[in-house]
């Protein structure tokens, strides 16, 4: 966001760029409509003083959580009154870059009684929830349980007599740990329990239970709730309250269990209903694309300010006493920084084909097509993994790259790692996940040939034939620059990958056995199918249509960098398995390197696209006018310590050592 | 530690050892001597309620930094009334384990004089040192300089005059900024600054600078001094008071420039001493292997944490009600998790090889002989580099392999991840350390043949002619436990590595710009020749006399573990260099599998040998007990959020939202 600035250090950068900014930003935010959109909320944002958070690192867990309550009802207040749409509000609230009960509240529980609700309980409950007459988390995960979500203890035993389930905790592992939203606020719950009617075990299934008192907010009687206590990094996800909860007999109504897919009948029986759980894969499609999109949104605010700071920061190499190198021309640093830039961007396309799929699947679904169901939630599985891993890896990786100063809160990046992680956890541990892709893979090499054609991303494996056989035609760097060569080799790598996993399997005692035994190759094998799909969907998006000058040629080599640096870091995965020759792979590396020079002009215009405030970015480091140092030492001084020039403590446990009378002082 | 529990839930792992686990804590100690010594001092401070840091993520940092100077103080004291020995004083300070200024007092003020200082200036400074009568720092980066240590601002011009140094901070970016101990205690700092007599810049010298009145602690006149403000992390390094300084003209008698290696006589002649600036090179060494140790040490606390709670945790795969499956069980889990816990045991023996290689280079010193300190300048200069990398990587990959609740701060990860990862930067920034190491191998590499033969790590290069050629032996998978074919596959992969840097470099213009364009892949060379050196100390170590039932063959599998699995993750390398092929390099991955089975029974005993008591380790999920749920449950009710039931701020802003009437309340 090009902000009125006095001095612009990056101007000469900006004045490189071989492309039209404005139009990039068009690309990078989906349309014109979206980019006007989220320019004028992170606008609105910005400049609302209630939104500051330069400060959060600083403030202690209980003023923290205050200042986000503060937070999360000025944004819903501001939304009414500016009557923002649903899109508006969505942005505003991604604007206000805080983690609070509010997320929950919109992206699962009102999610979970849509999905799940029946159409009856979607009327009694969504109006309230709608107006935040009542504020509702999900409450599936346990002290003992997260990944294994059948394995949950809380019971939900029916009453026939009072026509009422009661909800217990029956075991301290049973307690619930980690709902967002629970800790402090919400008011209800949708609660994930073992049903138990006439002494039968039906497995799990949610059921809205009430917390607190609409009155005086206190946990009603029977329940037992506290916030688990402090997560990782300053400001970050502590602006939340994980909370543990646990019930001791709780009696609720029977029309509180949802009953979409299951119900209980006035008689205590359990009846499952037509409707297929297969269903519930289409709300999970729906989480992970969001968490796709979060994915590229985060990695691209870490390369942003990584991007600007290594354009600003020089080190070394002055000539004459000229001014030193800026380290963004060190070789070492592009070829760590421009990959993680090449996959924000790539991030950005497929979390966009992710958004085009889920609408695809919601249309079969109410066409009753179930087909490509088990195809896109493996894929939304692995592309959830892959991007969150890396985008992880990545933030760590752009605080490295600026040297000492990235260990300061005020650039920004320690807060956004310690928010971000764990984004590999929660909505599937991201190795649990890359074990269901690999299944999903098994069975598709196990039937090809049988007729059944794989669909969507796996479509490619029909070619199997081929792509087992075929050879990489590249002779010189240059031919790595065709769509069609490297489409080939990560085609050829991925299948080869999977086969050799399959073979590998049947050689085993028993197929589930092998699948144990050879569970982390399966995993590398999902990776390499996950990747694919992205350099296949990077490379299908600088195909299409692009506006503006030179925008699409700049796509087109984020898109190469994306691929060949993919192909140089698993080079043992492609050699291996013979998709391509060493010398092959040399090549890469050699075009790689050519590559690095046509993105180093267009580095921080290409960070520009984004459209990123520095309210937004939060970071002395990541500032648009580059005017870095000033910003660190001015933040410097607001540090509680710097409160006094002697600071506490002094008296009672510096100057006893100093005067050497420490013995009778009392330290 | 064997502490006196009531429960033992590990009681099961800790039966299928097949070693002498208390044999294998004299061999990670290094001796029974300094076993002894780290088990008292360990219990010393875990029994001291000074010492508890259960809270310390909770606090905010005016009180965080307050307990810091307390536990300062305090085991200052009980150092002395102990008597302890200079090496149990420092096991005490380790087991302390929370960063402060005594780090950089004892660990660079003190040394930084007994370096660089004249023997008159050493008996002067550090008697006083040594009795803390004083408190030093040391200043050498600036706001815009840290790695171009030439490129520093700040300076000290000679005023014959008054035979004084007059230290001025011209710029805001010639600022002193991170140095450790100067925000808030030290009195003095050995200032690194430009050296000016009659308008002569003679380039960087140290001095020794009082900061501060020994009398009220305030800043002394024309000395501005702060903390530069909140880091990375709750707790973690923030008890630290990293500062900022600036100096306005501060005049310093000529004698407190350090004037071992060069002096400025009254009359302001600049003079270069006899003594050889490599000299300098010998404390670098020193730091650099304390380093590294302290690398065995943050990887092996992670490890340890991360096994215990893995062998704790269990997920999925319950047979007929009976228990789940130990997380630990998963190969993907275990892909994970070995060969990180064999890294430690690597890194703790390549850190004791360290310890020896800076006696022998200091003897060698002693003796006028400077012929190997380049190359253990270079050797230490990687190592580092390479074992904080893999130890910051590693403690976050442990911190997700306890899935969810890794990310509390009661696991004690988070914080622990937060408090190591400036090791990347400090000390030199790892990129930049191993382009120092290219440099000297692709030296190495031109002076083959020369006659001037290669020593120490990098004598293997002799058979450079051999290892060019050579074939890997291997045709089945057992072949890879002989310590002969990993060590040549090693040796063939580095010198191939560099050797075609080289060749690529002398294509170039000239040979700087050769190797600037080059960078990338002469890191990755470095990388390899680093490893090998890890390998090579491994095997040595294994093949050395051990005592103990078993202890050996663990070693051996772990020392195994590690060096496949460093082929298997560098296959690229190892195969595009032709060292091995792709069917061997299948199996290697084979062997690590089988290996991975070996090493499971004996996991749990195996991290039991660090020897940690509960204290030190500080994770309710890494717990000598095992007893995991309980502990956090309780941890989490500690939480300051958790002082009431209603939070703070419900009636302003959470209240107003249920009752709709948020537009009248002042949100
Ligand atoms: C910040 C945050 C917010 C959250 N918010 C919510 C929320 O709002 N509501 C809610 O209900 N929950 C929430 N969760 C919980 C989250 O969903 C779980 O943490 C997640 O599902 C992972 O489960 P786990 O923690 O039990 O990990 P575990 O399953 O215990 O994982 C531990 C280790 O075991 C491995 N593992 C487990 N199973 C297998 C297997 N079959 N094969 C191989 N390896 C395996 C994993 O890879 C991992 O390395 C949240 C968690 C976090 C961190
Ligand atoms: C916790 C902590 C404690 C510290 N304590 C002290 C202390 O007590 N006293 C003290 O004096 N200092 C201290 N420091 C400062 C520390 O020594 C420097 O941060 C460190 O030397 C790195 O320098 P830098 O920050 O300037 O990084 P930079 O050099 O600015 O690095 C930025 C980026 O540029 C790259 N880069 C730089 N030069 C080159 C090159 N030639 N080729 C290729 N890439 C290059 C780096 O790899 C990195 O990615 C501390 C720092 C930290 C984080």
């Amino acid at each position: 966001m090009a902000e009125a600035v006095a001095v612009d250090h990056l101007a000469g950068e900006r004045s490189k760029a071989q492309f039209d900014v404005d139009a990039m930003k068009i690309v990078w935010a989906g349309s014109k409509h979206a980019f006007d959109i989220a320019d004028r909320m992170a606008r609105l944002v910005a400049s609302d003083p209630v939104f500051r958070k330069d400060n959060r690192t600083m403030l202690e867990r209980k003023e923290l959580f205050k200042t986000t309550l503060r937070k999360a009802a000025h944004a819903w207040k501001r939304i009414s009154q500016l009557h923002l749409t649903e899109e508006e509000a969505m942005m505003f609230r991604f604007f206000v870059d805080e983690p609070a009960y509010v997320d929950l509240h919109w992206g699962m529980f009102v999610p979970a009684i849509r999905g799940q609700g029946t159409e009856e309980q979607q009327k009694k409950w969504l109006p309230m929830a709608y107006k935040m007459q009542i504020i509702g988390c999900y409450a599936q995960t346990e002290l003992g349980h997260g990944s294994n979500v059948q394995g949950l203890e809380t019971t939900a035993t029916f009453d026939p007599k009072s026509d009422e389930f009661i909800i217990h905790s029956p075991t301290l592992t049973s307690s619930k740990w980690w709902p967002g939203g629970l800790g402090k606020v919400s008011t209800h719950a949708v609660v994930y329990a073992r049903l138990i009617t006439d002494g039968q075990d039906h497995g799990i299934n949610g059921f809205i239970v009430q917390l607190r008192s609409l009155d005086d907010h206190s946990p009603l009687p029977g329940v037992t709730i506290g916030d688990i206590g402090t997560k990782f990094g300053n400001g970050a996800y502590n602006t939340m309250d994980n909370g543990v909860l646990r019930f001791d007999h709780v009696r609720i109504p029977r029309n509180q269990m949802l009953m979409r897919v299951s119900q209980v009948t006035r008689e205590g029986k359990f009846i499952q209903s037509d409707v297929p759980r297969q269903l519930l894969y289409g709300t999970m499609v729906f989480v992970r694309q969001t968490i796709v999109s979060d994915a590229s949104k985060a990695l691209s605010r870490a390369v942003c300010i990584a991007v600007r700071y290594s354009a600003v920061r020089r080190q070394f190499g002055s000539q004459d006493g000229g001014p030193e190198t800026q380290v963004i021309d060190y070789k070492t640093q592009q070829d760590r920084l421009f990959p993680l830039l090449a996959s924000a961007y790539a991030f950005r396309f497929v979390g966009e084909w992710l958004k085009w799929l889920y609408t695809d699947v919601t249309q079969r679904l109410q066409a009753n097509d179930f087909s490509t169901l088990p195809e896109a939630h493996a894929c939304t599985a692995g592309l959830k993994s892959l991007t969150t891993s890396t985008t992880a890896d990545g933030i760590e990786e752009c605080r490295k790259l600026c040297g000492g100063h990235g260990y300061l809160c005020s650039s920004g990046l320690p807060e956004l790692f310690a928010v971000y992680v764990p984004a590999c956890t929660y909505e599937g541990d991201n190795i649990v996940l890359l074990l269901q892709v690999a299944r999903f893979l098994m069975k598709t090499v196990s039937r090809l040939g049988s007729g059944k054609q794989p669909v969507g991303t796996t479509a490619y494996m029909v070619k199997a034939p081929e792509l087992m056989q075929c050879k990489c035609e590249v002779q010189e760097a240059k031919d790595w620059l065709k769509p069609t060569v490297i489409l080939q080799a990560f085609e050829a790598r991925s299948v080869r990958m999977a086969v050799n996993c399959a073979q590998n399997i049947s050689k085993a005692q028993n197929p589930e056995e092998g699948f144990y035994e050879l569970s982390a190759d399966l995993v590398e094998a999902a990776v390499a199918h996950c990747q694919l799909i992205i350099v296949s969907k990077f490379i299908e998006k600088v195909e299409q249509e692009i506006h503006g000058h030179g925008v699409k040629e700049m796509l087109q080599i984020l898109c190469n960098v994306y691929a060949l640096s993919l192909i140089h870091k698993h080079l043992g995965d492609f050699i291996s398995t013979g998709s391509i020759t060493p010398k092959q792979g040399a090549l890469a590396n050699e075009q790689l390197r050519s590559l690095y020079s046509q993105v180093r002009p267009n580095a921080v215009a290409m960070v520009d696209a984004f459209n990123y405030t520095d309210h937004y970015l939060g970071s002395a480091l990541g500032r648009y006018d580059g005017n870095v140092y000033p910003k660190l030492y001015e933040e410097a001084w607001k540090d509680p310590l710097n409160d006094s020039v002697v600071p506490d403590g002094y008296h009672e446990y510096i100057k006893p050592l100093l005067k050497q009378n420490f013995g009778v002082a009392r330290l």
